[in-house]
């Protein structure tokens, strides 16, 4: 009888089909965030219990994007960069769970295929879209500077729809790129049964976050953000009462696997 | 506390931004399929226990591309056929489990993220890929008609790196369109523990086929198929020793969910 | 001294690697049409001199998506389907010139390169954009029959924005497909000097249209049809005032060559 | 009579449909260049009279892959990301025109119409394809730094088929990015007539070049180069015999224009 390995479908005697290796996974790229404020009705809608709504500004919500470039393990993906860089926007709210404010990602669109596959090891519940934001380079006049009056603007679109967009103009060094996509992540893990009308075959509600970080200075500055209504899409649901702020940073992040709170009913 | 609605993630309130709608799925498209025969042992190695090589014809394998519309009840993806049209490229060998011949599909290409969203329901191990196959037309030179002499191309791609190619002649009816996939799948679905070196969350043997299946006449023809190495694909060691034939039909197909055969360890 | 040969660059010594080769080229496909009627002062707008409006239903404006296979002398390109198969959505209207009427296509996107550069020596003014349209088929529930009923949607979106989008559903056979595009293209070709301020280095008004032709039976019905602004864009410029219908045909075309009407100032 | 404005098709009253804006176009980006030399008679082959090969080191060949930012006067782009950004790999040789070394792109391949555009301005024989590499960053461990050491990848692929691969690593600032690719460009702009075997209709030799140019410190490094063949491709004919170095350069740039240096036969 055959042993199969792999950290990920497809799974084969050597392991090495897997869409995605074994963490660690190394990521270093740019993030682009806008924090507002909806409605907090809106936000509970997403929180299925045992989450709650955070205590503090439970309304607060955080679009960023991202631009990775990511490898595994030795690395070999960064010289074959269709397979290292992905793009992303996601979308992330806070929530409570006994006693604790975690952040939690509630839709999240991305690029490649190695990115979904590790979002459903992660629990962030991924589509594929088609991310952009602008670059900054230290040359010419084709990109802005990571500065004050540095001009960045962000796209996404899935299924040949335009679903957001963001303009961010930089004014001041800043502490943090915002609060809310600062805690620990608290994400469902959740898959159906095969059986039609079973219980589902997967049901973890589990935490995880970075296990090393490094980042350069944050900017913060002003922010619009653009949300449009699609027929498969709730995004443009968490209308944008208050602009909070808009934030860039480059980042380097290592994840390491997290940890299982608890199950549901399976 | 509120209760969030879906058969697929992104969960909410009203379910309507999950990735794939719930089964039944329905399917209407064009199937290109090569049968060839390999080492046995190569199909062993793709076996993971309780499962076994079938007992006929051990080493055959399908290639099968696939150009599909689809949808859910109701159809209204079709009137947005971004969200209804994809392409497929799959694998299929043939296993014994309990004394019952299975089909099994051991790798996969799909061109969109609803797509990948049903094989992970469905346990097939789906890529993203550039798929592509000769469409059939009635009018005009620009493509063949289904009937003797009708010639077929169809190749994959992934990762920017071609990884098949396949010319099929058809040269008569044939009673079916190849025996590789003509049982019910026997699948893994299988995902690893968010917590490192932990057993697998979901590790379950489970079969799934056709709740419905209309066809038209299938064409038999001769094939060639050529099968090239890429960092992370192992296909090509299914090495084509002897081809057994190429088959081209169009088909209709429901699915509506399988059966849980048994859980391995969690 | 070398000699460079091939119908398109890049030229060679070979002429291989020509983006596209010689006609002429051949087509099979399906075309989805919605005809209505806008301000004619908007078709005016964009007839250059010494084009005028057509004498007849001036304002009357064809949205056609296409669905094409195609290839070259040989066929070569069908056995390798990524360069023998693009989709289209073209917008066209009607003009005169010398006293007899012509089509003119005023935007149009597709899908591949080879389109583009085919559309350059055409005289059709490309983007490229995603073009999807329903695809009937004679199987299953998730594809319409071209028949009384069938109901078929078709998008366009450029630049991840949605430009355009239209349902047609079929009532009965129609003795033609909508008559915008039913003439002689009239189109510009057209390039700007390399030396700013110059005079156009190609500035031609140029004629062709189908060689050969065969098609299906056409079937006509009811239509819908929006149009959506966006910034580098003029389509939703051309209002859509009345419907006039909706049509469906499956075609064969041959294109060889046209006519120079007459070179503008250079 | 109306008059249509823009500096490419599609010409509208308003110009703003236009393909690309006038010039100058302003771009930032990074470039990834290896040089080497093969059989000066490849080069000969690719050079149409009255070019022929430069003197010195006639069959050095540069491989550059770009990623860049790119916009027009007033910047709009910049915040429309998926408008500005784009990727491009281009194969230059020199040669020698009334007794004056250019640059002259034989080859290119970029990922976005609005670069096929400026290219067909520009002389740039360009194709579509799927253009990646390594991108450096200052945080994390997915990622080189530009120093020492740093190790970059960069593949080219099309119609679904890998066409080139590089490695470099980086080993010391340098006075130059490379030779091969430092000259005024002289590039032919050439467009068949509509008339099946008449003269072509665009037949020019021109030259063009940067306006400005800024850049960062060039890097050198040892260079790894792979070319595969391809049906419709002959970038692999350009045999690397002996490589000459890789180098990576951030720059900024303003193109506005060349000039015309003869007109061919029409």
């Amino acid at each position: 009888m055959s042993t199969v390995r792999g950290f990920f479908t497809p799974r084969t005697a050597t392991g090495r089909s897997s869409l995605v290796p074994a963490p660690p996974w190394y990521y270093s790229g740019d993030l682009l965030t806008v924090e507002y404020r909806t409605d907090p009705a809106k936000v509970a809608e997403l929180l299925p219990g045992p989450l709650t709504l955070a205590e503090e500004d439970p309304g607060a919500v955080a679009v960023i994007w991202a631009d990775w470039q990511s490898c595994s393990e030795g690395g070999e993906e960064l010289l074959d960069p269709v397979r290292s860089q992905y793009k992303e926007c996601f979308v992330v709210v806070r929530c409570s769970y006994q006693g604790r404010t975690y952040s939690r990602c509630v839709y999240i669109w991305v690029d490649k295929d190695f990115a979904i596959a590790r979002g459903l090891h992660q629990g962030y519940p991924k589509k594929l879209g088609s991310i952009h934001m602008t670059r900054p380079h230290p040359f010419g006049q084709a990109a802005p500077r990571i500065g004050a009056g540095g001009l960045f603007g962000a796209t996404l679109a899935a299924a040949d729809r335009r679903l957001a967009q963001a303009v961010v103009r930089l004014r001041e060094p800043s502490p943090s790129a915002g609060f809310v996509n600062g805690h620990p992540m608290a994400h469902n893990r959740w898959l159906p049964s095969i059986e039609p009308g079973a219980a589902p075959a997967l049901n973890e509600l589990i935490s995880s976050g970075a296990a090393e970080f490094e980042g350069g200075q944050a900017w913060a500055g002003d922010a619009e953000l653009e949300l449009f209504d699609a027929p498969t899409e709730e995004l443009a649901g968490l209308t944008v009462d208050e602009i909070i702020g808009g934030y860039y940073r480059q980042v380097g992040v290592v994840w390491n696997g997290g940890t299982l709170l608890e199950r549901g009913a399976l």
